[in-house]
């Protein structure tokens, strides 16, 4: 359990076993020949320098970036910043990921529990197969981890979950907007439409791709999911099957983003629609809020490709 | 008045004064060298073909494509399909084009009173202005009438209007779920964001372009409108009409499709969004309405790129 | 078994239960209210106008486009072409597609015993499931049968299983230039590229698109292919899964052109090239092949985007 | 008035309240936690670093980039650059920007007395209404000071009246080698096509963006300037006013270079082709003066995106 | 010489070897087997369907697209239009093409005159270069007869020295305007840049493109002729050859728009921007004066990519 | 001749005349005005900083990035890296580039040799015309030299004859493949196809581009050498040379790749699609070569967009 944050230190504090998370490192050797490590140490409050001279070959061993390690040294000041210089570092298992990561302002619990409210909605066969899938004991924790992106939108732990509720409240209220949708269909593709990314993506030190991102990425890694699911539950025949297929399939919107088809249904049309619209909203917010700058505009932001102006609330 | 529509006639059918839509016409001569004409007579259920054997030249001189004719003559079978052989036309002043062109399912009333009710929930200064330029009588029989688009969707008699609207209930429940958006900007935005589109188009005829919606598009006219408007009410400041105008301006989202300026604000960017999904959805629904096959795939739609699946309740 | 061919027929021809394909009708009624069928007729030779007057119920029931049936009647000429009038059609249950529609030169016999050879040089674990997924009787026929595209290039009955050993071929080939690549991955992979097709699209009538090619496409049934053959197999651990996934979701070399992930791995970029050369040149072949003009410079192709000059040999 | 640059300053100088344009300031703490302020300070012959230790609050308070500051302090040698040490630096009210930021080779009033001439040469109704504009007293010295763009081409204090004089030379041959354009309107809307860019950019510090020009764009804005004018002067009817406004809205020549709306009369299409002529050439130039290489190539130019080579005379 | 045109013919007139250029045939056979040709002939005038029933096997021989023939034979009505009956054809040999297709309106001998002119004018070593290859006998003939393009602009008779000659007085005009030019140098390349389409394009019958258009294209063309006459004629050293042949290269002034490299130097920029303004120009004029219609709006022009608007003066 | 190479050097080493390419230097003043050289001194084996204090005006004056200079000093750590001061430098004349830059892992002699084989290989007339150019005394020796671009692929000494060996080995193999080739065209094709790239760079110092390769591009010589060699041996009609002209014009596949026009015979088809093949191949394995890290995954390729896998064999 982490109670001392990188925020509040200050030079000449003495540090015994101190959890930070290892964003990374590099090994150098001094001219007179002797191993030290330079590192970057980081939790969700701030990012510090960090050197540990004379490293012992028991820790060299294990250190990596995304590690965890609780740290023995002292702060000092270095170059007009802190800088921690380590005399002990040991590996920290099962840490709280959130601890060390920027995270979502909503409650993980509350939105877990919002997500069961939306599946208890669902009409029957998809209330079966999102429960199967979702609310699996070895998803679900993951899922109300992950982040919904690498950097442009919702790109904190839980912004997965987040995304995922906020487009199934948007799909709730769009389908009595639009009677000819099948609000049982749209929901459940809603639900899980980006659910592969929980295969996607490492959260280990810094949000980075997994070799089944890197090698499939998440479309088609849910695709599999939901297959896996079908032929294990039978809950789906094989037109429902492909409709909710083709939601996930076509959420991208474009081939050219990613989606191997293109929406060809109501309902694949609007969860496109209601995807684009959330991201770019919520991208719209994470850009002012991460904007150092107290002025009406913020830096050219990479989604929209411009500078942005703050709104008169934030 | 119009009583006898196209969809109700039948070979041997003698008309009297029965006013239709010229939609087109051609000036022949026979090989003797008697003129006639070659028409195109529409209404709202149809289409038949025309003639017009030796025409007077008081008929003559002011038959043209747009114009409402009062039809004397008989039907008769030609090449499998009706024609319509005309004894005398007359012109019909002030037509309702409702009976000529493809209608809103809406009824009009309906749509005003819901404008009404929207511009009055709007804070000052928005509801003045609005109120303003929109609830003119200059102005708001036009914007009752018009399609929103030429043929991409809502293309029909009120059209404009039933797509504002659409969108106003979109901005209006949106701004609740972001309540970082300014729910009386983005509403008096979407109000307006189209309006130039009265001066865009014209309906005589086949749906077309005015001179000034081919020199200066619906979003310079709505500008201007603005300017206008502002500039004699003294309704808003500086500021306000800069947030307003850019709302306007940039509402297509992207240069390429037409926006001078792109959306910088977080009203901005949720206008463009809700224009998109209301123009796409009810994209949709046009076209399997239009489309005439009775499988579950239409035609291709030059919206969509693609053909689109019908949706089970159509 | 068919016997007569439209290229053999001329004007006087009586017909006995001669078998075509019904390529096209279109119901119409004679101005006396008389149902009659007007028909397009063709076999792999050419293609007739028919017209069947007076058609009875039972006939007029199941006749559709994609069918083909056992015409009885006459042949004559109408506008300077063959037309047959027929008296009596009955359907055909199990045609030989093959006699209806354009074909592979090489026979099928030879090109299925070509591709067991190739199965039989893969090391495991890839022979093993490259022969449960191929080798299988109910696949097999539709995957000698299928075209390999609807026009583009190899769009004739065998096309698919042409175009697989052409590339298999120069896979076979490529894997000694670059000693690098794991010559049975990319041989795998290149088999199975393609396969999804014989789920993508429909050889009754003219070639088309299925549902499950519209709302899915060939790459991502391809992916569920294997997946379903790996989960009953166990033939592959997760990294060579991921590997041959990677293989078929990549292969169309861009995302713009519905591949969901760019290749990665140096397999994966080789099918790819491999691919587009031998698409391109069958592509420039065929092209040249279908046009009928006699001099150097056929029409503009629709996949160069130009006219191609015909090779001397041709 | 500014008489000492900094391209003369050498070590050891001592200044006494010599004006500097402040383009950059970071307030700092040293370790013992006084205050200072790193500054970058420039003019129009160059740039220097500067630092003025224990601010005192009341010159902490009005410090800003972009302000004009009288600097009273020493010359020194800091890692091979010059470094001014202030110890006292006020604010200078109203200075003149062409002092400290890069300027048109041609004299102002030259400049204006050219623009002078070319109004007096256009007919009414053209004369009256550009002259109600740019000549008015609160205009002109802005049109007169403003850059052309922030670095494109004719980045420079006078920029955009050197490049308005530019093309109307332009304009006025051309229009004699294509007789069928109209030369007064041409003219007019030459002189005022970019006005907009008044109130686009800000000239304090370096060239930037107003709020107007995120927002709206030198287009809208001049396109709000016309219709301002033409209401209070009358000076336009309906049609002149369209033809006039189409061609500033559509200068840039396509949607996707921010025009909303593409040129469609012949003045158009001529005014955006002078446009795209002169800046390209103009903008030729600029890069080749700006680099500061001495081969036949310069560097990478952004506008052309290559490197583009030295002209003999150059 | 031709003497009698088509837009002077009515029904019933007699044809006594006139000649037609034949712009397009098809060999037919009647339903009793003798031979026919159904023509499409036309002069500079316009167009005309024709017919030569039992057609001699001489004749048939060498009758084909592109051919002048002398006819003999009657002129009737045929579904409204005229039709020739031709009784006897035989080939012109060495036709003025100018009496069969679309002519500039400038007289072919004061086109040349002012191409002299301007090679007068040039300095050493350019007027000797573009002398040999403009002024020579096998040449200058067909630079002076063809068009500048297949459709976009100048696409008639003598266009493509029309073209030419309006480059290259922008050329001069412009040379002064920015002193930094070569004016020599950029004349030379703008006399030379197009010279290439006199091998590119044929004008037999329509416009097409040769064997040399197709596989090479005038760019490359050009560059081969220059490097043709510069080694024979030792006129230019190897960078002023190269600067020659960069001006000509890219003249297209992009890849994309089939230049293999882009302008690097003040003149190539400049030539490209002429090139432009004047196809603009030029092709504008040509759609105006193209288009049937009698309204203010044209119907899409395929240069600008929607309809333009008609100067006064036309 | 080269002996002693970076990677072999330590601090305190003495170096007397030891050869190093001189990859960039910078003329800088000491504090008190004395002159010296910052310099980045290389090899195959890797890169060295420099300095020469009071460098005298002889070696002052020669000194430039791409010169060999025999280096006398001693070599020192500074910064945690080598320095070489250097006390004298001498111009090596006429070094081989091969011990300063990096280098094919094939050997010149053996792949000059499978160079011979090939041409001897190929039917006339191509024999005579590809030995005249490319076994020429004044060429080979570059060709053999060169590398096949500057950074994308095979960007080393010998690149460039490894590129087209590479590809002359799968035209070899592919035209057996497909056997409406003319292999003997194609190869010819494909030995000269990138022959100006040896006009196209400078190898002196870092790989650039020459005056040539900027003006006109490796194509464009390419075709002026083929003109060139034509003229003087009449090898080739003019149709063979407009074949094998079309080839080299067109083997980047698209205008926008550079080629002044498309592939429109069945070898440019061809050729294209061997040429995009093996570069990708190459580059791909040059990446993974050059991509330090040790993981699995490379940094990302600018040839492919995004990071690769490594082989396993690598």
């Amino acid at each position: 359990m982490k109670e001392i944050y990188i925020t509040a230190l200050s030079a000449g504090d003495q540090l015994a076993s101190v959890p930070f998370l290892i964003q990374d490192v590099s090994r150098r050797t001094t001219k007179d020949g002797r191993p030290f490590l330079l590192l970057t140490l980081s939790d969700k409050t701030g990012t510090s320098g960090g050197v540990f001279w004379d490293v012992p070959p028991a820790v060299d061993e294990w250190v990596s970036a995304g590690r965890v390690a609780a740290v023995t040294g002292r702060v000092s000041d270095y170059k007009d910043a802190l800088q921690i210089t380590a005399t002990m570092m040991l590996p920290e298992s099962n840490p709280d990921m959130g601890d060390y990561l920027p995270s979502s302002d909503r409650p993980k619990m509350e939105m877990i529990s919002e997500l069961y409210d939306f599946i208890a909605s669902l009409a029957e066969p998809w209330r079966g197969l999102v429960d199967h899938i979702l609310l699996n004991d070895d998803f679900l924790p993951s899922f109300a981890t992950m982040p919904a992106a690498k950097g442009m939108h919702h790109a904190y732990i839980g912004g997965l979950l987040e995304h995922t509720l906020s487009m199934a409240n948007l799909a709730d209220t769009l389908a009595k907007q639009y009677p000819l949708v099948n609000r049982d269909l749209l929901l459940a593709g809603t639900l899980m439409h980006d659910m592969g990314k929980v295969h996607e993506y490492t959260i280990a030190g810094e949000f980075g791709f997994s070799e089944d991102g890197r090698l499939l990425g998440h479309i088609v890694r849910a695709i599999l999911m939901v297959e896996t699911a079908v032929s294990t539950t039978k809950a789906l025949n094989d037109e429902q099957s492909r409709e909710l297929l083709h939601l996930i399939a076509s959420h991208h919107g474009k081939q050219e983003w990613g989606s191997p088809v293109e929406p060809k249904t109501i309902e694949a049309v609007l969860l496109h629609q209601i995807d684009l619209l959330d991201s770019r909203m919520q991208g719209f917010i994470d850009h002012v809020k991460k904007d150092t700058g107290d002025g009406d505009w913020t830096k050219k932001s990479y989604m929209f490709g411009h500078e942005i102006k703050r709104p008169s609330g934030m």
